[in-house]
């Protein structure tokens, strides 16, 4: 079976053409059945593409001249939809020409025409946007959202958790993620009302596809106990940059201290094979891909300084996606959910 | 100058009594001017001190049964404030038997006694709870709230910040200490409406003993470039908790890392003493000791898994505070605010 093509905005991100056009190469030499839509400046997309073969006939060039800018407004960028690289990236996703559109640039720009153009799905109130962080067991820990939104009331959290535990199955092949929502304590009475009523409502809604625990502390994200943690964007944003910002800072510290004596210097070489290790482990770029959950569409948010490989990462994302149906998966979780609210309606009209 | 005594919850902590006086007694051997007031159970208490003879004539014993559990509810525990360790060593800092009180006890217990028994200074609407971490730099970084209040206002952020810059200014020897607000975006318009409104109030009171420097992402905390990060209670618990989080993951990962082969088992052992330097570095116990701000009295929370070192750090940390006047401090902030105010009414007035 042939795959919907993965449009590729290959003017966002920090690096430039050349980065997009070798992640797109490198996601194909993975996948030998990946098609490419390539949105942007066509002599320097095709000059990228000289040095792999493998693109041949493989992907086809959509030009046009604008792009979006890393720190424009996204509702400044939005009157450009039809006319950035990012916007018609987005947009051949909802013309069919493409399956899922894949931008290393502006996130909130991305958000906002993604959102215009894809519209959110039927029984999604705000799509959301999230991220995969590493962990001390075998998967990846989704986190959602990371700031779509910087509010959310307990419905929009219990859609959260619908989407995404329906990336999770994708992701680590359980039956039942285990989800999470973050909280500041694991007893009943922490933090905000919102979160106690988005955990009561999962509570009571046991045909979900997932075992909804509780409540997780920021602590307990990567201890490989959990696969989907649930939150608001400002708190999600919060947690995940900590976590980032922290892992950089541990390593910054880890480099300083072992060039600091000859002594530390030569146990660094014998152990390299052992701190590369770690290194690969905590690699962004090795959990590159955000996705934007809850539209009619499959977008994956690159990071903005992502390698080549980290750019193949987010693509395959983006494929795995399209081809598990993730949308389709969220739709029979709300599914679930509605059916439970009307038994729950006839229940009481009944009485 | 004889410094006033600080009143040592000796049953609070994960860890028991004895870990409590012996951290009391090496903050003793630092300082030996130190005098204490230790609250408990007089017979365990005696026992430890036996292995002190340094703490002879430096300590009085206050006994009591009763403890406050660690997962005991706050408002049950209020009840006890009269018969529990934490509620009579808070207790004498209300009635001048001490100059401050150190627990390692339950945090919302050890909160809701000591604002019950000291209430808020004159001018603070709300305690904060703040507490130290680790830095590129070479100075610790504050963070306030911690937990104190889920939620925060404008006015409680501005609050917030004149509270944190005291107790930096103290910390750091700094005259200016750079404060910023946590955020999900250092551009103006990013996050909520209290956030823009405490930065306006911020940056239009030049006469403030601080450096305001507008708005930190949570991945910045820790690169030395901040001394004071304000937020509100729920952000500050999910920052704190993932940077804590994932200093663990990152060492659980590196030691994974280095038994894992034998040469990386060699190159650990050469590279030992840089090694141990990151863990000193990132070890909660050199940077414990989180204090409650903007009450009538200086309190101090110890971890609850703190050692004996870590116990010494929290003492030092409300002697330190006692001796530098942090509430005297406070009030001529707040003072300084005030006056700024009445400056912009008698304008409009005047108009």
């Amino acid at each position: 079976m042939s795959l919907p093509r993965i449009a590729v905005d290959a003017m966002g991100g920090d690096e430039g053409v050349r980065v997009m056009i070798d992640g797109a190469a490198e996601a194909r030499r993975r996948h030998d059945q990946f098609q490419f839509l390539l949105v942007g400046d066509e002599a320097r997309i095709k000059a990228a593409l000289q040095d792999h073969p493998n693109m041949r006939g493989a992907s086809e060039i959509l030009h046009c001249d604008d792009v979006v800018s890393g720190d424009e407004l996204p509702t400044k960028a939005l009157r450009r939809a039809k006319t950035t690289s990012m916007g018609l990236a987005v947009n051949a996703v909802k013309k069919g020409d493409a399956g899922a559109a894949v931008s290393g640039g502006n996130t909130g720009a991305l958000m906002a025409m993604s959102k215009l153009a894809l519209r959110t799905m039927p029984g999604i109130d705000r799509p959301a946007l999230a991220a995969l962080m590493p962990t001390l067991g075998d998967n990846d820990v989704i986190m959602l959202d990371l700031g779509a939104n910087t509010e959310a009331d307990a419905r929009n959290l219990v859609q959260f958790a619908i989407m995404g535990a329906a990336y999770s199955k994708i992701l680590t092949g359980r039956d039942m993620p285990r989800v999470r929502l973050l909280n500041i304590g694991t007893e009943e009475n922490k933090g905000f009302d919102r979160l106690r009523e988005a955990a009561e409502q999962l509570q009571e809604a046991p045909g979900l596809d997932m075992s909804f625990e509780g409540y997780v502390e920021s602590d307990k994200i990567n201890r490989g106990e959990v696969d989907v943690v649930v939150t608001d964007g400002f708190s999600g944003n919060i947690a995940l940059k900590a976590i980032e910002g922290t892992a950089r800072f541990v390593t910054d510290l880890l480099r300083n201290a072992f060039t600091s004596s000859l002594r530390s210097k030569i146990g660094f070489l014998v152990s390299r094979p052992a701190t590369e290790l770690l290194k690969h482990h905590l690699d962004p770029n090795n959990h590159n891909g955000a996705v934007f959950l809850g539209l009619n569409g499959v977008v994956v948010k690159s990071h903005g300084s992502a390698s080549a490989g980290g750019v193949a990462n987010a693509v395959t994302v983006a494929a795995r996606l399209l081809e598990e149906n993730l949308t389709q998966r969220i739709s029979a979780g709300l599914a679930e959910l509605q059916a439970r609210d009307d038994a729950a309606f006839d229940n009481s009209a009944a009485k």
